[in-house]
Parts: C-alpha cells; structure tokens; sequence
C-alpha cells in the first residue's frame, strides 16, 4: 500500500487530521513560506518562526533581525516585512532571522505533533517534491489560509504537490480533488489565475504589483526546509 | 451595491461569517436536504430536525414518523434512512417526520442566527434560485460537508447556485472561485463527476449504486424549503 497524501485547508480543520507519524507541509504561498525559502536560500542561517509581534521584537540585537507582517504590511519596529524581494543576499546572508505573519508562522507551531516539518512553496517545489517521493511517508499538505479563512493560493499549491505525489502516494479526500480541479484549471498561466484569489485583490489595494508574480517562480529557490529545534533551517 | 454571495466550506468554518441579517441556505446534497426537498415535494406536512437519535425517537408516535441516519445508515428503531426514494406520495403524504443525520441537521440549528433559513438540493435547485434573486439580500451558502470535512458535492452545489446568482449578487471569496471552477469541470456530466467523491465511495461500499444518480436529478422537487417555529415546511 502506499503511503497517504492529505489535504488540511484552513488551520479550523486541522483537527480532522491525525497528523502524528506524517509529514507535514506547511503552504503560506503569499508570503511567509515563499520568503523563508528565498532566504534561507539567499544564506540566512536560520529562522525562528513566532506566534506575537512583541516575541519578535523581544529577540531583535545584533544577531537577529526581525521580520513579519500584520495583515499584509510590515508591523511597526521590524527590520524587514514579508516581502520575499526584501531577503536579498546582500542583506540577509550569515544571518539569524526571527518571524511572525498572520497566517503562516502559527501553523509550523500548531503541527509540532508531527513526524517531520516541512515548508512549502512555488520556490522550492520540485526539491520538495523529490524529497517526499523518496520519504515514501504520508504527507498532509496544511494550506495556512487566509485568518482561518480557505484561500486560492495555498490550495493550488496543495494540488500541484498532490498532482507530483500521483504515483508515489494514494488518497481518498475531496479536499485532494477539488485542489487538483484547481490545478487543471490554472496551469496554462497560474499567476494570472491567481489573480481571482482574494489575496492578490488585497495586494492590489494595497498597492502592491509585484509580489504575486514573485512568489509565482517555480523553483527559483530550490531549498529543502526543515523545523528543527524552533528553527527552521535549510536541510 | 448588490448583495453579496458566501460559502461557508464546513460547519467548522461557520464561525468566520456573520450570519445575521443574511439568507442561509443549508445544503447536505448526499443526503439530507435531497430527501427533506423529496418528502416535503410527495406532500409531507412538516419535517423537524433534531441533534440526536435518542431525541428522534421520543416524537415516535401516529402523528409521527421518525427518519434518518448514522454513518449513512438507518438508525435503529427508526421508520425510515436518508435515502430520497423512500419517502414517496403513497407513505409520506399529509405526515409529519422528525429527522436526525450525521451533518444537515446539525447545519440547521448552527444557522440558528440567520435572518432566513432554506434548503438546497439538485432537486429545487431553479426555484431556490428564483427566490434569492427576487429576495435581494445577501446570501450565505452553508456546507455541510461529511463529519465536518469539506466536500465535493455540497461546494460543487453551491457553485452551481453562485453561478446562477452573479447577476443579482457579488462576492470576493476564494471559496466562492474554487466552486465555480468545480462547477466548470463538473457541468458537462455532474454525476459522474461526483463519482470522485469520497461519499459516492463511501455509498459504493454500503451497496448503494442508486441514490448518488437519483439526488442528482435537477429540479425533480421544485419545493421552497424554509425553517420556521423549528420546523422545515414547505412555503
């Protein structure tokens, strides 16, 4: 038999799944999984992921910069936001990250009770790929969502994974098919199809153009990342 | 402006939509509000959901038949299941029925709040339609899902309605996109679309081949479904 791929689409339902033993992805596409890969592969050594604004803070000094968002902008005293364009080489290289997001960092902590932490996005999605193919363990694909709310983005991504999983895993889950119905449908041009997502409408109003198609490159920061210790880090 | 369109993916989700002043329309498409629609349609005179099994059987009595199910199978002591065909004219006509279900009934008395409460199904699904478009407020769409899980059949159904509501209404959801892109795939042949669903697999292994294809048929019970003094009566 082989092993299962799992769907969680909002952090509400994660209770559904049975996630001791499994992989599990954590998917936050706009943007906390997609910059933490674009800076652990731009050579930060580490990120702290947190829940509050005020634990962030509490570890800013000289060996960590402080990074994050609040409902899509950069929270007040935060060397830098939740853009993956902010994490460059030139700035991020050698050093120790501590974040917090709306959606993303609270998840990698609501899934302590796993196997093994993964993170997942379009930066990183063939080294991930291949990397649980090899595993040959079940995997739950855990869409962090928009404040609990299911969201395009996150789902998607959760097909394309599935879609990759075809013939190593095996499922019974209509969260499963309705995201691969979704992958079907965005695959000629999945940044454009992303523009329905409520996310990039909110990006939009908030003047910002660039960020959808930035977390949109596939595989341009092949990363493997890795809870491990309270940090995550590239394997 | 116009009235906005919702859909709430699974009870566990309900609690991110404010209900109040809004239509909700609770859909259990396998089998719930199918076979509610079905013997209200063949002449029944009320039907009152209840939470539980046990309170389901205290209304037993001549002017009462008691109906329903766990797990998808007749409860025991109980008149009738959740299947549509058995509550014909010949048995349920001028009768009142109480009934308990492993996720619709639930549904009805979380709505509890909402300005109006319906009933959705395949089977009225045109004159639902017609009657939240000439009603002109805003209108959330409520999933039962199986066992609080997001499924196939009840977002496919309320993609089909949103669908039918984008000239009388507007929306900014992602849940509401993932439907209509569900229903972009499905539209050609619904039935066999929903042949991927985990309950049309989970009614194969009960024996059921009859009751996915029968609660498919559009608006076989063209009936006007409302919650009023806890009864669902036809309007």
């Amino acid at each position: 038999m082989k092993p299962t791929v799992e769907i969680v689409l909002s952090p509400l339902l994660l209770p559904l799944t049975d996630i001791k033993g499994k992989v599990v992805v954590i998917i936050d596409i706009l943007r906390a999984t997609s910059t933490i890969c674009a800076a652990l592969d731009n050579g930060a050594k580490s990120i702290t992921p947190v829940i509050s604004v005020e634990e962030a803070l509490s570890y800013q000094s000289d060996s960590y910069l402080v990074a994050g968002e609040r409902n899509g902008e950069k929270a007040e005293g935060f060397d830098f936001g939740n853009s993956p364009l902010e994490y460059s080489r030139e700035v991020i290289e050698g050093k120790h990250v501590v974040l917090t997001t709306t959606n993303g960092t609270k998840c990698i902590h609501a899934a302590k009770d796993a196997d093994e932490i993964l993170i997942g996005s379009f930066f990183n999605l063939s080294v991930l790929v291949d990397y649980l193919q090899a595993s040959n363990k079940p995997v739950v694909l855990f869409c962090a969502g928009w404040k609990n709310q299911v969201n395009l983005e996150d789902t998607l991504y959760a097909g394309y994974i599935t879609q990759a999983l075809s013939n190593s895993h095996e499922w019974e889950s209509d969260p499963v098919e309705m995201a691969l119905d979704l992958v079907e449908k965005a695959k000629k041009d999945p940044t454009h199809y992303l523009t329905r997502a409520s996310h990039a409408k909110r990006f939009k109003r908030l003047g910002n153009n660039i960020d959808l198609g930035v977390c949109m490159e596939f595989n341009a920061h092949p990363v493997l990342v890795k809870y491990h210790n309270n940090k995550l880090v590239s394997a």
